[in-house]
């Protein structure tokens, strides 16, 4: 996230990288974050000095009532919106105003901080500390899930080895195997080759792990006990007669549960300003929901007055998931949202390529403006009023930023400008009043559809409420796994659409707010662990690619461990 | 390990597994044990309450020189042997009398406890603990590697996806991917199918994570610089033109070493009784060396007066590399060794198969005395005189114990009865004295040969010295491989054989003491990084299988947390 999120002007002659002034930054040890939080010290499990897990059992009985902000965005672009650094630098600034908060974020995956993109620990001076802990390897919860995740799919190949007593039939297997790195050469492999001795062969692939069902299983699980419900219930494939085979059927729930038992726990950091976050769980945000854990979440709201938030990508696919995934399932219902917008993505909306940014453009950030607006009209209707933060980048001119706030008032809605990658919570105390004054009105929040409806109204509900289209189509294999879906009676489950980020279409380059179209559903795929039917659109990628210069090439690490290079 | 190891008979009416004695132990907080071992508090890096990593650069600057008792074994059998019981006990008999003890051991692989024989903490009252987590992730260092180990295998994907810069032939990768699993299915894979888009298409296999070559490097090196230098010479293939292509080549050994930061350091666990132990790294005791990390065993040499480790298999293979790789790499001399031996395991080598253990038969354990004959005879040729652990199971006779006893006895060798699994360190004091008296002489530690030795002389060597065996054959792979070795002036690093445990030949079924045989050596495997020159001699399994009932089956955890059937 190199100088990515909101750098501000002022900054220019000191260019710090996030790594650096992340280690520049004094952390205070995590039992003391515990404390501020409320922690009790028997809740609190150490790893290091500066993270630690909680048990959630061990913690004093207390209403989970915390109000709870969602950062948000618009539809991203290659530019850049700065949504995490918001997030952190909103909580600092509502801890600089004596509220008593905690953010609770999603945790990286090794995957892109080898490749390309560097974590999701935010940037500047609204990070989440240790930084270069958070990105590598964690608590162990990524390597957990891809150990249980890998461990389902020897045990399923193991059956078919030996005698395959459920007879599953080996085509009809959709349990892929994970890792958490960006790896194109494993996405169509064949596997059990070399003899009888070696299993039965097959076509498989990997996924990257944050979108294994585990993964979302994870996150959305109350406790140890709903974990191993869920497990059950995930669906690896079909028998020959084409029947439903589940974890459940293999007899192994207990056994992933067990491996998951560590990773189910929240995991404690704190911001550079020592405001204490969640990091736990990181589902993909097209085939999955992605958000943080449902656990994080509340038990962030059993200890704190607010909880700030994020969801994947923008608001017509992570809000829309957060709404109604996530509240749903956490019995929660959202009391305020901030999106996340910038000049320069505004442009991008506005049809300016990446290369003339730079250039002020005022006109082509009005342009850009409908893409804003459509997400404003979705955050309304599902009943909340919804806070801009215009997040400052180096190169925006006074002007760019003027338009969009005069923007804003014309249409009637809160508007503040956050410099928190330069300034942290300083920078976003202006949105923090805002989001307080949002939170201080009545909860209004409803969800656009009810789960019991049928499956394809529920996908032209956020068609047309959610992005602004017009009609739904199902392709013909669609047509035929929807009848598959109602006569397993697995139908009365909420849709998980896995749909292009940068546009409200399925098609990536129609940015802005286009009107009128279709959305075509590919495939609808049951995931009965998570507990919603993911309706692909278009290519969705499950397993990135590394670029021509990954990352990795640039990081190294000294005689005493000091690293470089990580971002 | 239930029930395995050194039983005893008045245990019979109380059954307890080594899960439930685990779970009724009363463990001591990781700080405490710390400070015991002398460990100052900006040292430790705690993992939960009973866990923690070592920093070492925080350790007092203090000669590394405690004394080393290596426990070794005779060549396994089916029936068990307890090695990691009477380590663990006859430390804590150490502690017990008195003397300043640590254990160093390796770390268990996540691949057998789901598949069928359960981890590697020892049995009964001679255990480490938490059992549960050292079994589970532990402190993350083997997903540390798995990440590692297939960050380089992407890498290398990668660079062939994108144009291949340095000519890597795609049929010379040596590299593979890894898993910490018994996966069978995936020993024979082909990647990059798909399409232009998905890589480039080949032959592939995944291994266990425990024979990575990453895991044989992290285990040997003195320091991160050392581990850095290490992952840089590993050669992952070969060009069109056959010249080796190392991590170096490809520029990522700073990367590997950043995801590896963390897992180079020792974890200090303790024993049921409080003794302090680090368990760090578990390579392979057939295609690498099987022994706990060099980190480990001199930080506990700094720590401690007397460290307790232990080495793979029979003392052919575990104690040969103990003393020719880790030992010499290392720069310690081993003091002392215990082999350890049963009633059972004997009856075994004397031509008993399993099925009729439980039958006194007292002249089929003299029948099987020549294995161990064997085995102290090759210690004795390293300048050491061993001490045999007679470790007692619950079907083992008065006469059979009496039997061995006698034998060590007539051969003028030391010998104690250990009831370790039952009794804890008051079942090893016996063989605790003889250790100290062991101790107490003058070390006469020699190797058996000169690295710059020619390559087929140091095999030669070991096949007489240490298999009792006549000749080395090389096949003409072998010898064509060894060619290339020589040019690239690989050939003055040791060998480490890849053998069979189960014989002192290359063929499993002959058990005992066979003589004038000839080792046929099939491959050499250059391990630039660890530093040796893997020996293949008959087939070497790298990626075990799950048997027909996995272990996994039998797992399960309730509401509040608590695991059952984990063995």
């Amino acid at each position: 996230m190199k100088k990515k999120a909101g750098k501000n002007v002022t900054n220019i002659q000191t260019p710090l990288t996030d790594l650096e002034i992340a280690k520049k930054a004094q952390m205070r040890p995590i039992k003391e974050i515990a404390e501020t939080a409320g922690i009790p010290e028997e809740a609190v499990e150490q790893y290091g000095k500066y993270k630690a897990k909680i048990d959630v059992s061990a913690l004093p009985k207390k209403l989970a009532d915390g109000k709870v902000v969602l950062v948000t965005a618009i539809s991203p672009t290659p530019a850049g919106e700065g949504k995490s650094t918001v997030t952190v630098g909103l909580a600092d600034a509502l801890s600089q105003r004596g509220e008593k908060t905690m953010v609770a974020l999603r945790e990286p995956s090794l995957g892109p901080v080898m490749g390309m993109k560097g974590g999701a620990t935010g940037g500047g001076y609204a990070q989440v500390l240790p930084m270069e802990e958070i990105n590598l390897h964690f608590n162990g919860d990524l390597h957990a899930i891809t150990a249980a995740n890998n461990a389902l799919s020897a045990l399923i190949d193991n059956h078919l080895h030996q005698g395959n007593q459920l007879q599953i039939d080996p085509r009809r297997i959709i349990w892929k195997r994970v890792l958490d790195l960006n790896d194109r050469a494993l996405r169509n492999i064949t596997i059990g080759l070399g003899g009888p001795a070696h299993g039965i062969p097959r076509e498989d692939g990997f996924d990257i792990t944050v979108a294994s069902e585990i993964m979302a299983v994870l996150c959305l699980s109350a406790n140890l006990t709903d974990l191993k419900e869920r497990l059950g219930r995930i669906v690896i494939g079909y028998t020959y007669g084409k029947e439903p085979v589940t974890v459940r059927d293999l007899g192994v729930e207990g056994a992933l549960t067990v491996l998951l038992k560590e990773a189910l726990k929240p995991n404690l950091v704190q911001t550079i300003e020592g405001t204490p976050a969640l990091i736990h769980g990181g589902p993909f945000a097209n085939i999955a929901h992605g958000c943080n854990s449902i656990m994080a979440t509340n038990t962030a709201r059993q200890l704190a007055d607010i909880v700030v938030t994020e969801a994947g990508f923008g608001a017509d696919l992570g809000a829309e998931k957060f709404m109604h995934i996530k509240a749903r399932q956490g019995h929660f219902s959202p009391d305020a949202v901030v999106i996340v917008a910038t000049a320069r993505a505004l442009k991008m909306h506005g049809g300016v390529p990446k290369q003339q940014l730079k250039e002020e453009n005022k006109s082509a950030v009005r342009a850009g403006m409908p893409n804003l607006e459509k997400h404003i009209d979705t955050i309304r209707r599902f009943g909340i009023e919804p806070v801009i933060a215009v997040n400052r980048f180096i190169s925006d001119t006074p002007e760019e930023i003027r338009e969009i706030l005069q923007w804003c008032q014309t249409h009637g809605v809160a508007a503040a400008v956050t410099d928190v990658w330069e300034k942290g919570g300083q920078g976003g105390l202006e949105l923090a009043e805002l989001v307080i004054k949002q939170l201080n009105k009545p909860n209004q929040f409803a969800p656009l559809y009810d789960v019991k409806d049928k499956v394809v109204n529920k996908i032209r509900t956020i068609v047309r409420e959610v992005y602004g289209g017009e009609e739904v189509q199902l392709t013909d294999k669609a047509l035929k796994q929807l009848v598959d879906i109602e006569q397993n009676g697995w139908d009365a489950l909420p849709v998980c659409m896995a749909k292009t980020q940068y546009s409200f279409t399925d098609e990536p380059k129609l940015t802005g707010r286009p009107e009128g179209f279709t959305i075509t559903v590919r495939e609808i795929i049951p995931k009965l662990g998570a507990g919603f039917l993911v309706c692909l659109t278009g290519d969705i990628m499950t397993m990135p690619g590394l670029p021509k210069q990954p990352a990795a090439l640039n990081m190294d690490i000294d005689t005493e461990g000091n690293i470089t290079g990580l971002m």
